[in-house]
């Protein structure tokens, strides 16, 4: 039950102890979590960005819906995507995993044609579509891994991208921001949220069952 | 360490043996990982469809890009969201959530109004794209509870929508198909992929900390 635990646990905190720092080796956790989530073909098809530096931390405010939880964390993390598939990013993970397994490079040659074809006849926009979705599997096991660790959390999607893209410099490493996690320590009593029950859709209106 | 122990562990599973059944028991605690997933103002803006029915796995193999793993799975899971976002829908989550935390109806007006705002200014297609990543958050929790329990998945965007949609009646739900899960117990032999090393981008690639 320890997953059901840590997810009953968690909520999306609304103010945090700028006071409380979060360590290293907690943050590292909660990166690591991201790096193991399954992906689409495997293709990992994003990165995360750490944010500790408060200077930058206050930049990154700039069209962020909630500036105070922004400032007042311990670390932001941004989940960000490739601008669209290529080639050559294609080949360079498939040719990491052979070289991982000992295989032979282009042992899965049939495959990765078969993705080139696929992702290069789409747009670029079609791509990062496909792409985006896939950060939200890391999303969602980082927040998993933060609540585990007894580590407050924030799934933001209401930031302006385009500050966030420019103030990061991603469109040069060709990456897209998707979504952002705050993570800290929640200031208890200003955290309006945690005081309450959580809410769910009950479970005979979310499942159907066809036995 | 125990999720990130559980994401080592997991892997996508290649080949099921038809004759392990996964119990009752650990599919609802599957499921209860994705009912407990974060999004995007606490909408929850999707279903999951569990299918143990083997004639009907049958009919879903159509335009599956690996029917035999449909076919032996102990239970198919399909992510499913909301065709589109509408006023009726925001506000009966927004009703459910001020009735289980005793608040009165409308308290949350002004949260609500901004989403309809927000929402139904877009097409149903803007939004299905809005809705369809929020189910990965819940695709990527319920493979870590399925892999807490030992149980075998595999994530699958490669299949045909329309058949799935056509097949379980969702477009008359209001619902479109997202993913599927493949759930049930691996045929070690036969899953090649479970004999190889997990890959994954190494980590100096995948974060940049910025201190």
């Amino acid at each position: 039950m320890a997953l059901l635990e840590d997810l009953n646990w968690r909520h999306a905190v609304k103010a945090y102890d700028a006071t409380k720092k979060v360590s290293q080796e907690h943050v590292d956790k909660i990166v690591e979590a991201a790096r193991l989530a399954p992906t689409s073909s495997g293709l990992q098809a994003f990165q995360v960005i750490v944010v500790e530096n408060q200077e930058l931390k206050e930049k990154l405010v700039k069209g962020a819906l909630n500036p105070e939880c922004m400032r007042d964390c311990s670390h932001v993390i941004i989940f960000a995507g490739w601008d669209r598939y290529t080639a050559e990013r294609i080949d360079k993970v498939y040719n990491h995993t052979t070289d991982v397994r000992g295989l032979e490079r282009g042992r899965f040659s049939s495959y990765t044609d078969m993705l080139k074809k696929m992702y290069l006849a789409q747009s670029a926009e079609e791509n990062f579509a496909h792409i985006a979705r896939q950060t939200y599997i890391a999303l969602g096991l980082s927040l998993a891994q933060a609540a585990e660790l007894k580590v407050d959390t924030t799934p933001v999607e209401g930031f302006d991208n385009a500050v966030v893209d420019d103030i990061l410099g991603l469109e040069k490493l060709g990456l897209k921001s998707v979504s952002l996690m705050y993570v800290g320590h929640a200031d208890a009593p200003n955290d309006w949220i945690g005081q309450m029950k959580k809410v769910r859709t009950p479970m005979e209106e979310f499942v159907i069952e066809l036995k």
